[in-house]
């Protein structure tokens, strides 16, 4: 159902395969993800969201796993079916276990669950939270 | 700009009285949430939704803090003000230094920036990501 | 923090008054809300907004409070302020109790919980609910 | 697609089985949906998750049909296609008729559009429906 | 997977034919999308939402193809498959190029990111930017 | 309610300033936004995040103007009352007028609306609009 099909590496240009390999290299795989390939199209677009991705998820005040965490959490919530599939790959890749996932899954529908009983309440923000 | 006010402790029936003992309690703190005191004029639905946070929000697998970096990063992928304001409280009681804040948000922004690329490029799932 | 400022009765064209009468007659009431006045700087916005809102709204198969609390059940999900306090009026205008209002969110509570459950476990639709 | 694969009744664990028979019992069925055999691979996120659903769903202020009418206007809201479908089977098994499912289908895509401008036009709270 | 099955051209009733014609003259095509063939279940909503889809996308202040870049960017932003697939193709029609596809695409993946990050760090709105 | 106050160009360290002033020159402008004043505390976070923005709203095959009217749209879809405020601004000042903003609003309101009943309705990909 791609829009454009994906550019494989073999039919790359030499700049989209530049961004090929910085993937692979930093992600230590063989293997380019389709959503990679389906931005391809657009060389600028590649290179600037794999610039983004790769300096936001190095690890820093946060570790990888608990980034990934994160990431899918984000995901979850907008119910991104290809984001789900990939991330949740990439969280176990990181270390994400069965049991950290059914925690996760329970704190993002708690989550969910809670914020629109804050809205619907219309709950005033306690003084303490102000500033 | 609440709709019912706030059930203060003083004015509660003893099971919600209940309830905010727990709270306070379980979280070693002498004030309860403006959220609680909003749902408290439904004592059936106080009581469920604390014991489903309770629960939820115990340390097992992932810690305290992660949890509520979870929290947080979906209370903002909703942008639901109340939420976002004791939710980065809590995160901070729990240990969120400046700098964690800093990244989990920089990771929030960047899934919903990735989801909707993914998304609107239609990407079809990986065949190594399936099942 | 309105953009345009509220287009108010006495300054009204013609068509613009037509419509806010036709509101006041409707709804039996004397006052026209500021969602109206706003979008009254846009005639042809005004008039098809509010004929679509009159006929969607008028009861059929569901009755008029059954459809108030589907409304405020939806705006309370997307989280809109604006949308829950006037929908939340009219909702009681409309017989919604305080006990209604109380299992109204807890049903929308819930179903944003298990969205995301259903959506984060990647769930297959059960054979017997496709098609 | 699904991560982790059903939990079917022959292979679960004697408090999963307790909670599929609660399903069965309560829905008058011999079916337990995926999603519950999805979420038993945490049982403890199953029972929670159940005892949730079960109490919030059981009629009271608000009857049967009109809980789960709500329930599927929040699923068509998030567009969660697993909810959609199921909680279409499960409102209809309630009593929603053909029309009842257009009206509600009508309202809920009502209230997504006025949400929109609501916000779009930045629009103040009115007067009266504040507190 | 669509719960009513489409109706088509030659089993429809005349008020749905009526509308049918008037999409295909308006449209220039022989083809009328599945999405009004769902809803023509319900000729009142069929006819509302066609007045609604055709005034709301004729040209005026913006041309048709500002419009469908606008219509596309929304579909995206909620991740609705149906309406990418569906708008993709109507903006094609009206002159988008797969460079300006991949703008877009930009476009809305970074407002996701911006929006997230305004109310992840509680921005207070700019004084010039309020009123 | 500003979690970390706004830092301001005074107190910037001088990588902070070198953005500052990127933004002034850019944007023709001598008022930094209260976003950029937030992100400054982590100047990684605010040297990335304005990279993405001027790379991305520059004008390429879409216009300045059009870019602004996407980014409007995407703000109000996810009602973020800051970037709405800000990007209503914005693309004034690129040249929308009140009738260009009219008709953008009922644009986002109508896709709004069709994205449910698409999802709700459970309308199959039409064949053409597939690959």
């Amino acid at each position: 159902m791609a829009t454009y099909g994906l550019v494989e590496y073999e039919q790359a240009a030499p700049e989209v395969r530049a961004v090929y390999e910085d993937i692979m290299a930093t992600r230590q795989t063989d293997r380019v993800n389709n959503f990679w390939k389906a931005l391809a199209h657009d060389p600028a677009l590649l290179r600037r969201t794999w610039a983004l991705v790769k300096e936001t998820m190095q690890p820093g005040a946060l570790d990888a796993l608990t980034k990934e965490l994160i990431y899918l959490a984000v995901s979850i919530t907008n119910q991104c079916a290809y984001c789900i599939a990939s991330h949740t790959a990439a969280a176990r890749k990181a270390g994400m276990s069965d049991q950290m996932f059914a925690e996760l899954s329970a704190v993002v529908a708690l989550a969910n669950y809670t914020n629109r009983l804050a809205s619907g309440y219309q709950v005033e923000i306690d003084e303490p939270f102000r500033s």
